[in-house]
């Protein structure tokens, strides 16, 4: 089922085949971004075969107006979306007046290569025209990373034969729209657009008003194109009624070339007032002007020389792996890298529509810990800082359910929940934990207490009012209890005692009152937790009802579980997998499949509250019946899989990860990449093979590496420290490359490591 | 929060007052219709204040498209709409050119009355105009139950004081729309319209073509206006780019009057097809007009007094009471009475457009019981036959599950579910059991085993193969259990063991067995049920589970129900009823509290299983936890306080169901009358202070009359005969009117009726 477009190769996504009926696959995993935009993989040049135009401005957003037939009360009244903003990408070509497509016309030697060391796409073709003539043409482009508002796409076009009149057509365009807009809408409303000084042309856009109080975006794009060619060149400027663009002619002989560096600049008003946009966009073409493209280029290497740096994985003897490792790893930094706390990691990044650029609990469950330990922790802390700007929509979301405290969102642009699904947004209010985890996370990973005594008190203060208010005291059972949950599961709906919220809930409240103790007095006035609220929370704390089957030794993951007719995935018709794309929902709900890690979600989270035995059961229990329909779920079984030894298993499910878009595992990669689980990998090699945990500040490791790897290695921040592991059969080095010494704990022995110091650790 | 618009009456729902701040709940308790199609109380001239236009044929649907943001595997792709058909009822009024519009012009004299001997709306009022002029305008309406396809439209003009040139122009108009369109869709195209010969106008439209595949309608609708004056009549025909119309002017002196009977035949592809549809118009229209309006009301008279003469309820000394069953009979009548057995009764009829004129369980639960007992059977059989005809979409909806067997739809026109909650849809699927309980209560109560021998068995097999299906084996706990349901309290969601679904599902399989054991060699063969079939059925019914508490005595509505936080609905906060427009979702789902009955709507059903004990342990516990927000909920909840004695529970839950309507109890008439719950009034009166109950073909009263009450009276059939009863304090009277001499159990005594006789009962 799975579909391989591009080569192996351990640092370039490349192929030689335009994949003409799996275009939108392959331009999702040709996108590339800079954390401020970031587009698919589409062509310059017209293409007139099957595609999914994509192109999105960080925290750029609209809230699309959502209709159910049975409204419920409480219920969100749109469904946020990040919006197709203006192409600025386009750059229409003809040949002695023949349209360049390659839906349409003949061609050889296609090449298309996104480089894994600077994100830069490039791509290469030989177009046949009439009379023989034969023009090669190679693109190259990057969204800059030196100067954020920058987008650079270079054209050389080489006359292989006979003459040619080249016109290129450089252009902004305001007429986009998103295929998935609930009603055909336009999203934008052009607000001017015109020829300014020298070749510089600008458009500028405001997203339409809208009834919902969210804020409009005024972007203005502006571009100017550097053409050099030994003849000469005629321009003239084109602007219709919904673009601009200009027209470069110029006539070459054979072995003549031309050279056009479109150069675009974005500005939005998330950063510069409208009216001083234009100028804004002009001192950054300006001085972009100044230099040339390999400069330009250089400067783009240089950033992420320092990322790889930090974050490299390497895998002998797996040349797939390596390169699916490394693609997770450059989408992820293209997709975020830390510069602005008010944006997130949204599931598809800049790759598509589908769930947009919007935030979900992934980010909190599955990016946090791995950018902790691959950027600076300053990275991290944008994104807690993320939810505590946002903690005044949580509030609201709360109130709607009538709750005290913060509900953080399932879905989100803003902080207000965008999701309305009464089971989502209602109900799989785990999602709050998660939030109030990352802190913990954050605090014991770094060393660093200045967010949780500051910022981040006041979120888990907030968060655990509301799971104060959200339980209730059974008489019957003289227990409280948590009903009408969804859990990560989410092939369960509206369950009672969902152990992993259950758990995650008083984790949040004793979490909270140890933090609670260490704040400064002007802090805790602010907060004003009275010692009845406190000995309410401890009491929740004590008197918490898990479910739990004491026969079996496992955690129920709800009250209703084992009556269920339960039957291991093995059992299901191959022919009807993935069961969300054969079943109807109520069969899915019925059924004993769990989507996702649930009960090993919380023994993943608070690993360090249970035994290894405990964790064998329930894996043992749970594992078979979990279809990993989630591209969240495979990355979870892998590290405990590892931790309770089955190393194989852990082999197989880190598989599913590790090149989930590469290989289009899920058959959906057509919409865009599956940003938010490309820590998978990462978290399957680190937590799983190697074994990597923290718990009171100190690190871990248990290592070992998989039968068919030669070895693999990776580097680790750690309060301070850089430190490098290098894992291989029988024997693996750990070195401490930066910082002071360091006690930790290797395969259950403790080892103290002094600076550029390597130790050798049997395993 | 009532409010009450008209006056008391036995027989007229009369004001002297237009409600103009009220004017759609006006409109809606003065819709009339004759079961083929109705109307809104709207008015024939024209009227600029708020008004909710509806005309409604029955079985013209369209398939409004429905879209939610997460689509589910099975979900349907429509929800059907009773959609508002062209306007015929229209007649603008000028006089010497102003326009007639009351929410303009000064007016006195105005009254509005609905006649419930038989149906027809009358109104009038004098307006004031320029110069002193003086018009009185009377206005006659009615769907005549002679000629279904007849609707006749009086105007009387009289000129009190000056000289008044009145132009009149009855239209048909195609240009009307659904205010509950998803899209603002018009639903019709216009095929053509035209004066046809001798001043009649004819009109034909078709519905839009649809990508659902369901049938599209075309409907004529032809008019003809009889005038009389004293003075010259002058006639032109105006038709205009969406209608025909005539406009017809007068000249009166102070003193003389004008008579227009418009008269309009309304022919529709369901019955007619396109291309004789002008010509059945035109016969329709021709018959007409040999008679005077006086004697088609004498014609609609005959029926409605034939109808009143077997189903009139007397209340002596409650006049509010006495007006609302009859307006309840009223409207039930005029919605249904058997005549076509492809129409159902839906829960707005021909009164508004939210729920349209679909067809819900409601049918089956609540109309088959009274119109069993105060209709001929054929009727009932109608609605039985309705089911049988749509067995094949039943079969689909199964299919959509992967289900076996046939699961009755939630909502539909044409036996495919088209509603697209997956709480509801896939999950509220009791349902199924009611249609097979209605046969069952036909059966019994008529005698007639033909329906059930000949298509009724084929409807329980595929109702039992679903529940044979639906249901799993808990290993666990060695049981049946049926998950992941909704039951008719649907303040709960997707729970597990819904006591009142398990009981009907093994009903189900229990009747059909018992039916299976009756019916012909050639049936049997074509059903094709062996053994092993048969004995997993018996499986099931000896095998199921079934939610109870000991200690308490009380069947659980569902497996987690007393875990809650289990308060009485009066604990909750008068300002926050009705908890539906107060509080979240999630908060509902997981309060205690009730909306209608579950559990009880079970005992309701299988009364004759349950002890005296049972039946007040689950009724003292159930419904103090009961907010009654369906208006469904209370007439259950008084017959079963009646019957286990709480008499004055009985009348207090009674005064909730029997002015529904005329009170706006609920505060949403506006949008039309709820037609299915109408029975509840009389099922309370009959089933509950009466005590009518029927069991294996015998049947029984026991007897009360409320306090407030001086006596009441109303007539049953069953089984060929036709009974009186008047029940008055301390004692009361049975006749037997028709039909051979009954054995019956009247208040626990066992009471021989001959013909003819009446037995004084002593209660």
């Amino acid at each position: 089922m799975t579909k391989r477009l591009f080569d192996i190769d351990p640092w370039v996504i490349k192929t030689n085949k335009l994949a003409v009926a799996d275009k939108r696959l392959q331009e999702s995993i040709t996108s590339i971004g800079n954390s401020y935009m970031g587009m698919r993989g589409n062509f310059e040049e017209n293409y007139s075969g099957d595609t999914l135009k994509g192109l999105y401005l960080a925290g750029v957003w609209y809230p699309d107006k959502t209709r159910v037939g049975w409204w419920k009360n409480g219920y969100p009244e749109y469904f946020g979306k990040a919006i197709n903003s203006p192409d600025f990408l386009s750059i229409p070509i003809s040949v002695n007046g023949e349209d360049v497509d390659l839906a349409k016309i003949d061609y050889t030697n296609f090449a298309l290569a996104l480089d894994m060391h600077d994100g830069v796409l490039r791509r290469s073709f030989v177009g046949d025209f009439a009379d023989g003539v034969q023009v090669k043409f190679e693109f190259a482009r990057f969204m800059s990373n030196k100067t954020q508002e920058l987008g650079l796409i270079s054209v050389k076009a080489t006359v292989l034969a006979g003459q040619a009149e080249l016109v290129f057509q450089p252009l902004i365009n305001s007429n986009v729209h998103n295929e998935d807009s609930n009603y055909d809408e336009n999203f934008w409303e052009l607000k001017n657009h015109a020829a300014v000084a020298n070749n510089r042309y600008s458009l500028t856009v405001e997203t339409k008003p809208n009834p919902f109080g969210t804020p409009r975006f005024t972007v203005t794009e502006q571009m100017q194109s550097l053409v050099s060619a030994p003849t000469e060149i005629t321009r003239e400027a084109n602007v219709t009624e919904e673009a601009v663009a200009e027209k470069i002619t110029v006539a070459l002989a054979t072995g003549q070339s031309v050279d056009l560096l479109k150069q675009v600049a974005v500005v939005t008003s998330r950063d510069v007032e409208e009216s001083q946009q234009q100028a804004k966009a002009t001192e950054i073409l300006q001085a972009a002007s100044q230099k040339p493209f390999a400069e330009h280029l250089a400067d783009q290497d240089q950033v992420w020389q320092q990322r790889w740096a930090q974050s490299d994985v390497q895998i002998d003897g797996d040349p797939a792996a390596q390169q699916g490792i490394r693609f997770n790893i450059l989408q992820l930094f293209m997709t975020y890298y830390g510069e602005d706390s008010r944006l997130n990691v949204g599931p598809k990044g800049f790759t598509g529509e589908k769930y947009g650029g919007a935030t979900y609990w992934d980010t909190e469950a599955y990016i946090v810990p791995m950018y902790l330990a691959v950027t600076e922790p300053k990275v991290s802390r944008q994104l807690l800082e993320y939810r505590y700007r946002q903690l005044p929509g949580a509030f609201h979301n709360a109130q709607q359910q009538g709750l005290k405290g913060a509900l953080y969102p399932m879905v989100t642009f803003d902080g207000i929940e965008c999701h309305n699904e009464w089971e989502i947004t209602f109900e799989e209010i785990h999602r709050n934990s998660a939030i109030a985890h990352a802190i913990y996370d954050y605090t014991d990973y770094t060393g660093d207490m200045t967010y949780v005594l500051d910022h981040g008190i006041e979120v888990l203060v907030a968060i655990s009012r509301f799971w104060a208010d959200r339980v209730h005291y059974s008489k019957h059972a003289q227990k409280y209890m948590i009903h009408g949950v969804t859990g990560p599961n989410e092939y369960e709906n509206n369950v009672n005692n969902n152990w992993y919220t259950n758990q995650m809930a008083v984790w949040v409240l004793k979490y909270t009152l140890s933090i609670l103790k260490q704040i400064s007095t002007g802090k805790a006035e602010s907060l004003a937790i009275n010692t009845d609220e406190a000995a309410h929370w401890q009491d929740i704390i004590d008197n918490m009802y898990f479910p739990e089957d004491k026969e079996l030794g496992i955690f129920l993951q709800q009250d209703g579980f084992l009556d269920k007719d339960i039957r291991p995935a093995s059992s299901i018709d191959p022919k009807e997998r993935p069961i969300n794309q054969h079943w109807s929902w109520d069969k899915i709900l019925r059924s004993p499949f769990i989507k996702q890690a649930d009960v090993l979600q919380g023994i993943y989270f608070l690993n360090d509250q249970f035994t290894p035995e405990q964790k064998k059961r329930n894996f043992d229990f749970y594992e078979p019946l979990t279809v990993h329909e989630s591209s969240l779920s495979a990355c979870i079984h892998s590290i405990l899989a590892a931790e309770i030894g089955e190393e194989e298993k852990a082999v197989n499910l880190y598989e599913r990860t590790a090149r989930l878009d590469l290989d289009n595992y899920n058959n959906d990669t057509d919409d865009g990449l599956h940003i938010t689980s490309m820590s998978g990998g990462w978290l399957a090699i680190v937590q799983g093979f190697a074994g990597m945990r923290h718990h009171d500040g100190q690190l871990s490791f248990k290592l070992f590496c998989p039968k068919n790897w030669q070895g693999y290695s990776f580097k680790v921040n750690f309060r301070g420290r850089s430190l490098a592991v290098k894992v291989g059969h029988g024997q693996s080095e750990i070195t401490l490359l930066a910082g002071d010494d360091l006690e930790l704990t290797v395969n259950q022995q403790k080892v103290n490591l002094q600076p550029d110091q390597t130790q050798l650790i049997n395993n």
